[in-house]
């Protein structure tokens, strides 16, 4: 291109943006931590694994918490907020509850100089304080059920390793807390809260998910049962996602959750809690980004267009002029950026607004304006496509929704693709020692079984995904080799 | 009627709702507690000093939230989150905010069973945490001004007898922090948002408050200057709502938060901070509840509605299936819950309702559905007033918005008749001792003077309003006589 020299000269500070310096598919742990911080999505802190969300990380979390909220409203369930401390001895009234949490709870002792009379635990989830009022609030059958949701951070004290948004040791999520008259009708909640989380993990971060039941060895600490998204990652390991618990009576009978039904009995409620949190956008970057950049989903991202003008010295002022105008077409429907800045190239802006993972990149010159069109380029693709300017809110619109199902698809085959199956233990072991992924094998339910899997392969079993429980009939547990009474995804986990 | 018998057998309870059993004129302390507790808008905890947010106070603050949050956005600041602990060392970075902050931070000090190196403080506030994260970001002129604002919880652990919302140890706020080139831009900001606060207030909450400037005495740890909105509660008493710091370069300083200027000068950025929080509910129910309950202004009410329908044994089905088609009806456009329990009596739901403080009841029975009209009544006058059905949509609208300025007038006139003039110290006294308020009053600018006042009638300077300093010329210190430099409001305050 004849402004190519100009462009060239503009460059002040003439490097490219900080970008990436390795390869996802050689380095990924090096990737993701170079993907995750240099994009200005996030960032470190002062204080160990707690995290800065940036604007295009915070938009990307209130987007999909906005969404899932929505929908739990259209549901039925209710915001309220509970207090972030809770005290000890509140903590200690579920047995297995506190088991699961005790080790990793970050306690407040002190107040300005005064020591506390009892310690306050900062809340690792909020079961104890909040069921403590449920006692309280409800009475009779007419109070149930009684669905109530809050959005707040947590902290659970990871002493492994920290591993941004994957395992940080603050998080933002929803906890949603429910209480029902029986078992029944608790258990008909499930199905309409996994189809929320999966319907916000496709349509808002293109991310697909094995949808199962969590094992009792891996259960939530306190639940009869655990349900559970599982999303496998690029390097092979396997990532819990969003939740669902199904707690029966066991914190109505620590926490006297009780009422009076139709029938004049006390009875306890029957309760379920659920969560989606930001490590979602710790999955969301390591599984859409490449060696350019991360990729931000068009739905989640805060720019979903930047565009950048290609000028010279003789035609800067048209050029301009003509971006600002379709900036303005395009804002009203589209969030829209302009790169009017200076001081740099537009192979320079290229690169760093792919570095960032802006979903679409208009270029614009004045061979463009004359022909009346403009170059479109595709984050996820690369692909660079002539749109004529009468055409392109409608053609951008069908883009962004492409680009989304475009991620989604490719994430889905690599899942699809490292589900592998195995004739026997052996050959599980090798390809969990190999290639990595997931397993799809018979076990017979027993954690023993579980246990030395774990012990030998170093694979947990993540879930046992609802799809599969078909083909149970007939088949033998792959370590032990009596009936199997369930099809189980082994896998290494974070 | 002709149904009040049968309506006499239905309350199973025969109770009336658990009420308030004090009058606010009377015991407005007592009134308050009662006010806010049993009325389901929120509920004590476990822990001392925090409380639970129910259905009704969670969406209250969330309305107004998303409102200022909106306001936020479009006047082009951007939400970020930043971790919730701060490592002692960066607490300690300024001098004026610690000393203003420490005395009331909650510290942790352990994880697990672990003691750690570092005491984290749970952010009071978040300046610290993020001005270290601005100097890593903030680079060149070109990085100006970063205009950030997080939404979250914080703690401050008064020692003093909390008073719920008004004085609690954890409450939600938004947390704005933005940094500029110039002092002059940095100015500017500062109409914009408290527009956008006295917006919110008026708009979302019905409430009146006071702009002005906080005396040096009085204005936030660390900051040149603070100005405030101030609320008058039914008792006399002041309370500072949402406010706005202008922080200079104190902040930059201690955090060395620098940048090049085009003038290739490395130079210290200024930067303001911004709140409001929880507290304006407490400020809200304070206001505008009488002794029926609390009233919730119309946009903050998570039901604006309630049809209550009036039936007997004989026309129960007619009557019930008339009142879901108003509901159907109404639902489409308003917050709008019907009440059809069958155990209490309409009287009975009346009151609870009126607790409760719902913007607007309609009551339908038999003799409106034969008329074609309903009996709507507002909750803010207890007027009663016939609709035809017909006009109902546009009646109930025009009336939710009249609630609204009816509540913000009343209140506002509340607000300016208590506030007094004194000639002298002894009439401000015998005021403030007296009938209580505001007096607005001269001073010469002096600490000494202020520190005075404060011993010897109680009142503080809550802030020297905006709209009154023009009256300033000729007029004599109401302590020492001098010059004065400011109008002043004393008052004793929360």
């Amino acid at each position: 291109m004849a402004d190519k020299k100009e462009r060239g000269e503009k460059s002040a500070r003439g490097d490219r943006p900080k970008g990436i310096t390795v390869k996802k598919s050689e380095n990924f742990s090096e990737w993701y931590t170079q993907a995750i911080t240099n994009t200005e999505f996030v960032d470190y802190t002062a204080v160990s694994g707690g995290l800065a969300f940036r604007p295009d990380g915070y938009f990307a979390w209130e987007t999909m918490q906005r969404a899932t909220d929505a929908l739990f409203k259209e549901v039925g369930i209710q915001n309220v907020y509970f207090p972030m401390l809770i005290p000890e001895r509140l903590l200690n009234k579920e047995k297995e509850h506190v088991k699961g949490f005790s080790p990793e709870v970050a306690w407040v002792t002190h107040a300005g100089d005064s020591k506390l009379d009892e310690r306050l635990a900062i809340r690792p989830t909020s079961e104890t304080i909040m069921y403590e009022s449920y006692a309280k609030w409800i009475r009779s059958w007419r109070d149930l059920p009684m669905r109530y949701n809050q959005w707040n951070s947590v902290i659970r004290w990871e002493f492994k390793h920290p591993t941004p948004l994957l395992r940080s040791r603050e998080f933002l999520w929803n906890e949603g807390h429910t209480a029902f008259a029986s078992q029944e009708e608790a258990d008909l909640e499930r199905d309409v809260i996994l189809k929320i989380y999966e319907m916000i993990t496709r349509d808002y971060l293109a991310l697909p998910g094995i949808l199962g039941k969590k094992t009792n060895k891996e259960k939530f600490a306190g639940a009869l049962a655990s349900y559970s998204i599982e999303h496998l990652l690029p390097d092979g390991l396997v990532v819990q996602g969003p939740d669902f618990h199904s707690d029966g009576q066991n914190f109505a009978k620590a926490f006297e959750i009780t009422f009076i039904d139709r029938d004049e009995q006390r009875k306890y409620v029957h309760q379920n809690t659920f969560a989606i949190s930001t490590r979602e956008l710790g999955v969301l970057l390591a599984t859409h980004g490449d060696d350019k950049g991360i990729i931000i989903p068009p739905r989640i991202a805060r720019i979903q267009i930047v565009i950048v003008p290609i000028y010279n010295n003789e035609n800067m002022a048209t050029v301009l002029m003509q971006a600002k105008a379709l900036f303005m077409r395009l804002g009203v429907k589209f969030r829209t950026h302009v790169d009017d800045r200076d001081i740099y190239s537009p192979g320079w802006k290229f690169n760093e607004w792919e570095l960032k993972g802006i979903p679409i990149r208009i270029e614009l010159g004045e061979k463009e304006i004359k022909a009346m069109d403009v170059v479109v380029v595709r984050r996820d693709t690369g692909e660079k496509i002539k749109v004529k300017m009468a055409d392109i809110e409608l053609k951008i619109g069908e883009l962004l929704n492409e680009i989304n199902s475009n991620l989604y698809m490719r994430a889905r085959k690599f899942l699809e693709a490292n589900i592998h199956h195995a004739k026997n233990f052996d050959e599980l072991k090798d390809t969990i020692k190999g290639r990595g992924g997931i397993v799809q094998a018979p076990w017979c339910g027993s954690t023993e079984c579980e246990d030395k899997v774990k012990e030998e392969s170093g694979a947990k079993i993540s879930n046992m995904p609802f799809d599969k429980q078909g083909d149970i009939k007939g088949r033998k547990c792959i370590y032990c080799g009596n009936e199997a009474k369930h099809i189980a995804n082994f896998a290494k986990s974070y």
